[in-house]
């Protein structure tokens, strides 16, 4: 499976966009990689990168560029709001060979709206590489993000056979493991494992600064709030397109919470020990299933 | 202020206890280090490291090799729960230099036991670095694991100078970050930046077990989850001991996530910017402030 195409346009050159640029040449791809952004500081941060070989605030350019190729790439990886504009913007750019992906962590809203926008949806396959990390910005880009983690690939039904292969094909070559879900399976299930946790860092975060105790914090507060420090924007606009799920993760953790205070309450140690133990277990065997972490 | 003292006495040569003689060595003590436990197993892994001069499961025993010396240290690192028969044997073996620390996870009941049990409890002064590991026994011990972080002490108003001046040089050698407060005060703040965020973790381990979603999970979930990989022994002791102010500190967590859900279905996008921006200040402004995280 080999990834064959004839230019790759990356929308969006920030952590995620720019870690796929260096990632692409670290395995190998020599062909060019066209980064498309609106703000010019993050443009130039880019360029200083060297793995860009132009980079534009023009969709219609950079895709334009590969001429009629019979396969170019274009991977959105900006901030899901923006979705919808970049669409447009390469419906009206639209050749017979582009191949569009992207790396949003939601996957509902992002499939409709390629389906509304896009002319031709059946070269559209979604994507959400698990990769990522609390900075921002190309300048924190690791050309090693996406090794060895989670991709979660949402094609339609009547996907176009070519555009599936090219996206598998990227992030096989980016090393990652292919996993494919339904958008609304994806959705429910990144709610809990990475919108959740986000949320509840950043109200670890805000207990602490109501209750004080942070002059004591250490290593496990450090990680437990590591989210917190996400990218405000970005993470704004996953809680929006996710709502419902989010919603749903969060009531379920306060249930959770709430089971754990009248265990606590009614003095049931047994209870509150086979609860830390089946977590840790849980966790433990995860953790050893999982060579990338 | 010199680490001057005959012989430390450690009881518990787990993942604490081990560290600490490991640290000792490290920033040059050279007197007798001698290890309490009552596992055969533990002993000989603590043995393994080396920097143990005896190992005994006889309290007793370890006080009385530093014969009349006029000061020595004895550290409890063992779980909570056994502090009450520790203390007990410690009052047994008991010399007029003996100076006892402890490196318990709670304050208030320790200090009450070394009240109740020991026939001097103004050579006691309680301890709490803020350093640890999911992981735990002697295997895992590290000499560097308390550098730089937080250290409490919780000294009561008639503590003995000696006492107090032995243990702050302790922590000091260890390049610790000194603060005082009493155990009331110690016991709220960890619950909220400690017990809170560990019990958090644990919760949000069981929620991706009830609803799915580990596949796709990737290092966000892995680092809010890390504190639900720790000791469950260890950890029920400090349930149960701080348990009103553990209950106290997940109520303020509920009512913290139901007020973002109320936000998230108000479609107060304003609001939850504003929540995710204050948190990102915060947990930045604090992290920059820390050289030790």
């Amino acid at each position: 499976m080999s990834f064959d195409v004839a230019q790759v346009t990356i929308i969006g050159t920030g952590l995620l966009g720019a870690s796929l640029a260096l990632a692409l040449r670290r395995r190998g791809y020599d062909g060019p990689i066209v980064g498309v952004g609106r703000r010019r500081d993050t443009l130039e941060r880019a360029r200083a990168l060297g793995c860009f070989d132009h980079l534009t605030d023009s969709t219609a350019e950079a895709v334009g560029m590969a001429g009629d190729a019979a396969l170019q790439l274009a991977v959105v990886a900006a901030p899901l709001s923006h979705f919808d504009e970049i669409f447009r913007r390469l419906a009206d750019a639209d050749r017979p060979g582009l191949i569009i992906t992207d790396v949003g962590s939601t996957k509902q809203r992002v499939c409709e709206l390629a389906a509304a926008r896009l002319p031709c949806p059946q070269r559209f396959v979604g994507s959400h590489p698990m990769a990522g990390s609390e900075q921002q910005g190309p300048d924190a880009a690791d050309a090693n993000l996406f090794s060895g983690k989670p991709c979660i690939l949402t094609p339609a039904a009547d996907v176009d056979a070519r555009a599936l292969r090219l996206v598998v094909a990227l992030w096989t070559l980016l090393r990652m493991k292919l996993l494919q879900l339904s958008p609304e399976d994806h959705d429910r299930q990144v709610a809990v494992i990475s919108h959740l946790p986000h949320a509840v860092s950043v109200l670890l975060m805000h207990t602490a600064m109501k209750l004080g105790g942070l002059d004591l914090a250490s290593t496990g507060f450090r990680d437990t709030t590591r989210l917190a420090s996400s990218n405000p924007t970005i993470r704004l606009d996953i809680l929006d397109e996710n709502r419902p799920q989010v919603i749903s993760a969060l009531r379920a953790m306060n249930e959770a919470i709430g089971g754990l205070i009248a265990r606590l309450e009614a003095g049931d140690d047994a209870a509150v020990r086979q609860l830390l133990e089946d977590a840790k277990a849980a966790r433990d065997r995860w953790l050893a299933g999982r060579s990338d972490l």
